[in-house]
């Protein structure tokens, strides 16, 4: 077992922060360094802006924020001992601001590193707030070179950063990261720190946040990477607490370049640790032995779910409510809502309400009381059948004559959505939108009918994916918690007599792709259409998206789950008249 | 009067493009530059990203519509005959988009600037789309050096923009560009327009981009300026047309220079045209006369007004509807509404619906009939009062004991939204809502009640701006058209007894600084009471603004005229925690 010299112990503080809560965070920050120090740990990480959270938006223009956020920071550096902790924070320097991070030691700010990277396109904005950082920082622990770096520096190849990692001859590569999930990027990013490692010769520690934020959720994952790219440890995602990793500090130390061509050099002089033994495992090169093993990695569906119940959580949680209210039809989609919702917040904390009208089938009726039942939940009954024929009436004039329309259905979404958030603004529950992607993107919904609420849980989850995940539930409940009735029941709003989705909506098994393609691809018709689908049928999809950007306007906020999910990451014009094939393509162009 | 050879006329085109109208806006340019054409212009020039309109947002990420681009630009250039045209596109050039100008002449691009300076402040994100351009572009007309050069590119001091223009011996600039309103930002352009003109020695022709893009309004506005920075002529905001602008062309000749150590250098071979005689003007050094004056400029609350107007004209008629309908209540903010709408689609389009409750006023409900007379529009009335006892009735069971809260108030305003809406469904009108920037600042409002609607005409404006532009309106009608007893009374919801806004908020005089002072100026709450507030007052008002960003995310949009509007302008978390003071500000800060 290693001795206090032959070992460099790093602890990756996997950490939840609450946008803007900086006394908060930094309380936090502080606890998890004298833990880190307890158990032995040279270098302590915290995840990019740790210390505000990720992203705080325009409270960076705030310049008391940005004062508040120094006062933090030496509240926490005020209390460092021995460990050398690695901070994310907002650093005001000048006139320009710097997404930095802090090295601090013993009660002292060792240096600063500024990002030079910063991400300026899907949900990200940093260019809005920051200047590029003009430098590197290694810091040097018992001969020990290692790279200070934050998140998106690892993305661009051949960066400065890169070069500065390998001139100033660096054996390890910290990096603290707010890199947001959607389904399936966990490969991506294992395959950008492999990339980044083996370009630069050095070793790997990365950190990334947890927690939801409004629409985003991080989902955290400490990886460490071999000088050739593997990945010899992880820690579980969407967790938190601390991961251990040892390195063999002789071999790290031989390694290590001792010129200072590029940038910043912090000569930490710090005392090694009283070493706890490593708890096992076998990181080959550069790394002796560390106690996290590689975790294994959760199924493609577990991942969405494990973001869904994150996001709502966090949502509920860090804006300061309890329970939760939701209209559950007897449909999947509220269904999965309502289990998701359970949950995350425990089952007492939902409540379901079944407000059924003239459509309403005695089948999704009767399910909807068996889901409840199943999930543990509040089940709540109110008609709107009095009230919906009261407004008719009243109405009647005002409509003049001809049968009723879309403003009948509309009325009737609209007096459920009444209810639920009178009963949120009577007891304080947050109103949990129901509505998916797949309609979302139609416009398949009604504004202020079952559009109105706080929050939308899968209004990035595709229509299909709602059903694998109804499927995944039930497997892990080990029956069929949601009923397979409701599973197996053809789509409908119960609007109108006899009313089902693939009246107005192709299938959903046709129409996910098409949207896939459209939104997340940014195809035009003809390209998706090339794929195999009916031309017109793709047209109609494409119109329907883009006419009803209004409504999503004003949609609650609710996870990203995909790559690109309505909100920050695709800001369409509502005024907007293009659309593909407005020119005959036969023209040549220049 | 000149003849061919001594003049240099310029047109300006003011320009109200629709946002991916690509073929509509490539045939109104093209017949803007024939009708420069037959008025003998040697130039005309268009606003910056006219071809596609601005901003077109992500659709800049839709392959086809950068192809389709190219397509309405090639259109374009094949009908361009004698006159230079100097046309805004998007340009892709190998992997990378440029915000460009083109220079087009007898049917071919003679070339194409790209924009240096990229604002990513505000209301822009131009780094998430465009490159940025790395050289400048002159083009000489019969010996005459001119700089074309694209909005921000005048804003930055010391650009190498600036220097080429030095450099390159250019002896006028052409800016084109899409810079929005905001109340009394004429200013700030003359400035700045004034300022780059002298440090240049260049005269100046600055075309904007007029027009109402969702949030946006544009107010156009031509300007030229003699080098010493003088306002020569202009041709006034919010209006179309060209405006004609004849320069001495000896001596702009004389003046320009002959090296070319900068970019692109662009020779156009342009004939001289057959030109009118100008219409008069005295415009001093550099500009021999003009036919444009310098139009005498709008007072401050008339140019709110005009944006207004033409925000909620342009989305109405851009969006494809033609009638509006809004809830009026005998109150001021939906009186001044009421009175914006006719005006700018005319009163035939607007319908005003009275929606009494118990809790209505016989003044209120008499005044909003008289408010309608007066303004010459529908009035529908349709009581409130039957739907909302039956809905308490229904909600009773689940509402449990204990008198009507908020959510009785809030209940009435959204049956008074389902109202609005049904009509909307039923008739394809456009809901307005009517709520003003104070209330929406501090969630005075209802989610899906007042808030329920399709565009939001004065959400910018605060209410003491509100009564301003109310005194305007009668004044420019020269009679009390909004009826005085309307201006007069004080605020209310009228959702309970004897309800005063005061009862909830502090009076709008006290209210709306601080106001301006949180939002716009990003002041905190310790320093905002230094300005002469109480301090507790402060903190109560930041605290409704903080708390109620959830609802503004989902209101609709509305006509930003303040330099920072709730939206793209002012990008706060809903979950954030941060408030000012959760430090004691006693301890010194490194």
């Amino acid at each position: 077992m290693g001795t206090t010299s032959s070992i460099l112990r790093i602890a990756h503080a996997r950490m939840n922060p609450t946008v803007g809560d900086l006394k908060g965070n930094a309380g936090a920050i502080a606890e998890r360094i004298a833990e880190a120090a307890r158990l032995g740990a040279d270098v302590v990480t915290f995840p990019e802006l740790a210390l505000c959270g990720y992203p705080p938006e325009d409270l960076l223009m705030k310049p008391s924020f940005l004062r508040d956020s120094r006062i933090a920071l030496e509240e926490v550096v005020a209390t460092t001992r021995g460990t050398v902790a690695i901070v994310g924070f907002p650093d005001l320097s000048g006139n320009s601001l710097y997404n930095a991070a802090a090295v601090i030691h013993d009660g002292r700010i060792a240096g600063v590193y500024h990002k030079v990277e910063l991400p300026n396109y899907g949900v990200f904005d940093e260019k809005r707030y920051f200047a590029r950082g003009d430098g590197s920082l290694v810091m040097e622990i018992r001969g020990i070179r290692i790279s200070v770096t934050i998140c998106e520096d690892l993305w661009v190849k051949d960066s400065p950063v890169e070069r500065a990692v390998r001139d100033n001859g660096a054996a390890l590569t910290v990096n603290i990261a707010a890199s947001p999930f959607h389904a399936g990027k966990i490969a991506l990013r294992r395959s950008v720190l492999s990339e980044f490692a083996k370009r630069t010769g050095a070793c790997l520690s990365y950190n990334n946040i947890v927690g939801g934020q409004d629409e985003l959720v991080f989902d955290g994952g400490v990886m460490v990477t071999d000088r050739e790219g593997r990945l010899i440890a992880s820690g579980q995602r969407f967790a938190e607490g601390l991961i251990i990793t040892d390195f063999d500090a002789v071999e790290l130390a031989s390694r290590s370049g001792r010129s200072a061509s590029h940038g910043k050099l912090v000569v930490v002089n710090c005392r090694g640790t009283a070493c706890h033994a490593p708890a096992g495992g076998n990181c080959a090169n550069g790394s002796k032995s560390c106690d996290a093993a590689v975790e294994p990695e959760f199924g493609r569906i577990e991942e969405i779910f494990e973001a869904l119940k994150l996001g709502l959580r966090d949502y509920v949680r860090k804006n300061g409510f309890k329970k939760v209210v939701l209209g559950i039809s007897g449909g999947v989609d509220s269904a999965i809502t309502a289990a998701i919702a359970a949950d995350a917040l425990g089952k007492e904390n939902v409540v379901g309400v079944r407000i059924p009208s003239r459509y309403t089938s005695e089948g999704t009726f009767k399910d909807a009381e068996i889901l409840a039942r199943n999930l543990g939940i509040q089940c709540i009954t109110i008609s709107l059948e009095k009230i919906f024929t009261l407004y008719m009436e009243e109405l009647a004039g005002a409509f003049g004559p001809g049968a009723p329309g879309i403003e009948a259905e509309n009325l009737q979404a609209r007096i459920r959505g009444n209810i639920l958030m009178g009963l949120s603004n009577r007891f304080g529950w947050l109103v949990l939108t129901t509505g998916n992607k797949s309609e979302i993107a139609c416009g398949y919904c009604t504004l202020y009918g079952d559009m109105a609420g706080g929050y939308s849980v899968i209004k990035d989850v595709f229509k299909t994916v709602v059903y694998e995940i109804s499927d995944f539930y039930n497997m892990r409940a080990g029956y069929d918690a949601i009923p397979q009735s409701i599973i197996d029941r053809p789509p409908t709003a119960e609007l109108r007599p006899n009313q089902k989705d693939e009246d107005s909506l192709p299938p959903y098994p046709l129409l996910d792709p098409i949207l896939r393609a459209y939104v997340e691809e940014d195809m035009a018709a003809e390209e998706i259409a090339a794929r195999g689908f009916d031309i017109a049928v793709v047209r109609e999809v494409v119109r329907m998206v883009d006419r009803n950007e209004y409504k999503r306007r004003q949609a609650p906020p609710g996870v990203k789950i995909t790559p690109k999910a309505f909100g920050k990451d695709r800001r369409i014009p509502m005024t907007n008249r293009y659309a593909t094939g407005m020119f005959d393509k036969s023209r040549p162009v220049s």
